[in-house]
């Protein structure tokens, strides 16, 4: 088959690899009918994330088609159509049944192996690994395209900012980020009756995507003063989703006292927590993976038509073209790329 | 003044009465601007409430203008435009403190006394006990008639059966009863996220208007098997709004296992309740009357532009045409309306 | 291998059985070490389990030894100390996902079936299915009788009484019906910090060992006044562990306003509910069969020292006396047995 | 009357003061009859807290007698004893009606103000603003000293320890400092449930305490390792209970993912937080002062003999010896002192 091939910093290449097998039992062998692109990819490649070695093909989001079931596998058969997550769940070690697969035991104590310990999705075939309680058939009547971003992008924003956040109906909350998670952000708070919704960011052209996600007011520099000026006393609910310092920090500082800071993005250094103003404030500071355990919920939203998620995929490719898809998403803002689309 | 006077079973009367006065420090006076009537003021009439005696003024959902405070009101001013509320809260008891207002010991009990064991809202001034801890001032840029279903009916939806019944983003609700209620319920459902909303009742009329409230699909007669259609294994939440047994029967037939029926309807006679299924069933069976612990949060719904409360209001009239205004809401499927508005 | 028979109503045997052997690749083979008999045990043998077919081997309750594991076991193996509970989960569907294995739908939709719908573990050996899913290892330095009601009858009392009813410290919780299940809900109500634990019962000597399981006040007949004294306004949770209409009605009447009525008890008939009165009560009631969530919990309570479930273990037999140990327990007023404990 | 004056940084005296008296209706006066000294006093006396001013009176903690009520009072009467607390609650601002009196408007944003904003509760007299709804009466039979730390100590430890911990039956909680609000945070875990509650300090004699106070292990020194060895993978809840960055630090390391770390200490500089490595780990992590809404909690407690907060007065003292009893207090090491009681 053809796969997306890491081989090594700055290297990758659309290769021929062997066609995956079934190992374990609890094994499905997927056909990939539609994948995408994430930041960590990004990293990957550039040398970030030193357990990705050579000659692992990358990606962790995908609609396939099952093709070949392990012998303990029941639930899944031939021909059926799945969204396979970013996160695997061996569904039976400690944090899995916690519902906390985001530190599944199984895997290596972290539920992303996709394109990361393990070959990943984007390739013509892959093989999930806990299958029954890792995948999700996609309801019928529903595109590949309508629940692709399911697969990570979707449920990191609402479980690790609106649900972690503690969004209810009426909050004002901040999304510092106007990138795919936090327009997945925008999104899922929208869903769950938040009042304003204020997107901050330093790019127009990214604040101008934030109003069609359900952002109600959007703010570039200068956040603090116009933040408060909008919700006075701070807001209910401040979402960090950049992964650096300074908007870390501005989140702390225009949370209302008794609010929630939900940090989702990744960081690669400390930050400075003013206890000396914080111990005071009733504040709760949230941080996570995703688990997926609202995967469900939104497949039901899609399937209901109360959720657009394919309106985060705003460039399409076949196979043949993903080296250039990588090249759009690395060059997102050029493009005005959101999130890109990969179909078999 | 004038005030609309309950004179007995069958009699009321816009009548002249005696101005209300300050009784107690924590009084304020206000000068009814817009009020309503409530389903409980036609019963009163048929005398079916005995606690309400000869010569009460009914009413109690109202926006006024505070006159007069008292002693110890020091967060109230002359000119403060309020949303006088259904319950009164004494803030201070053992119910008021742990935000059950609906049974405020201060006032018997019972956190509904307007109309009821005092003076009522019908009338060109009222006297509001408890008035700090019982009304709350209207946004500005906000009208009367916005935020007036706020007293009473919008919280009672929202509190006694959404979030009694734990509506969550992506649920199937069914609402039993699409009166003004039933309504409420449907429009928070939609903002708490729900996927399916449900609206079953007897009068196509009624289910009209359900669509018009966040219902994405109506039932008419046979309801089981077309609720089990939409929401195959039964719905997330099942809301009674009707108060009869049939209803609350039928809501504990079509809840999934391990979901919520939550009791809005008031009802006058006891129910079967099939235990002998449902002890197996992991069912949550919820009742109660509205505290109005949520009214901030949907005035800020209203004032964000989230919710449109004043479409309840469907017949509107000035205070002169009050007893007009009773005989249209009296004969509420005959004129199509949902909620009368009775201006000064 | 040897195994209690189900023969029929009235018949049952102490007989020789096929030894069980792997079926599917996620079964286990155990050697049961510890077991015992619970109340359905003795509907069952009634005829009142129309589903349990002649030749069922009969018991869902164990304390047994890894012995084979199937091609999809990995995290089991031979020789580990296992707990065998009552709920068997697939770990796969929507409601083991969910959290809900009382609903398992891989074994049709109730998680109960040892004993039941497959042959159970009053057997020398025994096949479990699911077992990565299902069954927890025991902590060492645990006895086999310290865990042994972890099986069924500690989480049935703490997840469907306590839980359900959401006890907090502080709490005054009546428990109506002191056998075994009601006894589990004190013992667990204390450790949750009940302030008050009221138990109530027809038999003193019930309620003698209720004071040995947590309950500071017992009450024999005219409960609801005895129960007002201690808790004026009504208990803040109601725990029905009987499974009759009046033991059911008489927590609906001595919960306060805002309480919860938390159902354990099995109906076998349906119940009259007083809704012209519970409505406007802002009651909560809930139903459930056991899902097993909080087995690991109680294990570490068990380790820890602070939870000694072995005190319902009254009378010991070994597998040779397993006729005489359903007499007992069959009998168990007489005797002033609670549970019987019948070893390998 | 005699009360203690703060006279500037150093200056402290039992001085005579005027006797308080009405000033708004919402007031009641108390006769103080136990009174404590608190951390923050030493901090005041130090001239770290420049709000207060010179000639304020102290203290924050009483049990006393009403003997005088405002106009608007209608919930106290003379003769009544109260347990007076260290937060004020207006009960009608949004932070109040929200439960967070902690940030209550009506007293300045907070709701600290005894003995910092107004006169405090080391005096013979005080005036107590918004008295219904601030005090709480204490129950009969209960005496003045088992409730004294029910103003402030014991529900601190309570709300900002064990509840934002969300500590629950069964937990491994790890409690860093084991001064007088660490020793309340452990007795509090302990009634809600926790399974093993670990006591952190670099002091012996306070460790020593904290067996008694209910925790089940100790470590001094090398904390780190000996955590992880008695909770593998990290505690589920580590509160802090110092207010340095050293020690919250500590808490983030220890905590499992997935667990929580509750920061109770008052902290007076910026600590570091590793985001790089907290960002996966799923924490939360929580701040605040007090509210004091589990008083009433916390008096049922103790009425039902569920708690003994009595065993922190370890030295006794009366009025005219309150200078004694700072200077014991102050070298609380040196006398084994926990909290002082000083009665009138």
């Amino acid at each position: 088959m053809k796969a997306l091939v890491f081989g090594g910093p700055g290297q990758r290449s659309w290769d021929t690899a062997d066609d995956p097998g079934i190992q374990d039992p609890t094994d499905v062998i997927v056909k990939v009918d539609t994948t995408t692109i994430c930041g960590t990819d990004l990293h990957i490649l550039k040398g970030d994330v030193p357990a990705v070695t050579e000659g692992r093909i990358l990606g962790h989001e995908a609609v396939g088609t099952v093709v070949e079931t392990g012998a303990a596998v029941t639930g899944l058969k031939q021909g059926d159509k799945v969204l396979v997550p970013a996160i695997t769940s061996c569904g039976r070690c400690g944090p899995c049944k916690a519902g906390m697969a985001a530190h599944c035991e199984a895997v290596g104590g972290i539920g992303w192996i996709f394109g990361h310990l393990i070959d990943g999705v984007q390739a013509e075939f892959a093989r999930v690994p806990y299958a029954e309680t890792s995948v999700h058939h996609v309801p019928e009547g529903v595109s590949d395209e309508q629940v692709l971003f399911l697969a990570d992008i979707l449920p990191t924003g609402f479980e690790i900012g609106v649900l972690n956040g503690r969004v209810k109906p009426g909050d004002s909350v901040v999304v510092v980020g106007a990138g795919p998670v936090g327009l997945a952000a925008m999104m899922t708070a929208q869903i769950a009756g938040a009042g304003k919704i204020i997107a901050v960011d330093l790019a127009k052209s990214r604040l101008k995507h934030a109003l069609d996600f359900g952002a109600t007011h959007t703010v570039e520099g200068d956040a603090d003063e116009q933040i408060f000026a909008l919700a006075p006393g701070g807001v209910d609910v401040a979402i960090e989703a950049v992964g650096v310092p300074e908007t870390f920090d501005l989140c702390t500082r225009v949370v209302r006292a008794g609010g929630t800071v939900a940090n989702i993005g990744v960081h690669g250094a400390p930050t400075t927590l003013h206890l000396e103003e914080l111990w005071i404030k009733n504040v709760t500071i949230t941080t996570g993976l995703v688990s997926g355990n609202t995967v469900p919920t939104l497949l039901a939203l899609a399937r209901d038509g109360r959720i657009e998620a394919e309106k985060l995929g705003t460039h399409h490719f076949n196979f043949d073209q993903v080296l250039e898809a990588y090249d759009v998403f690395a060059a997102a803002a050029e493009h005005d790329a959101l999130k890109v689309v990969i179909q078999a």
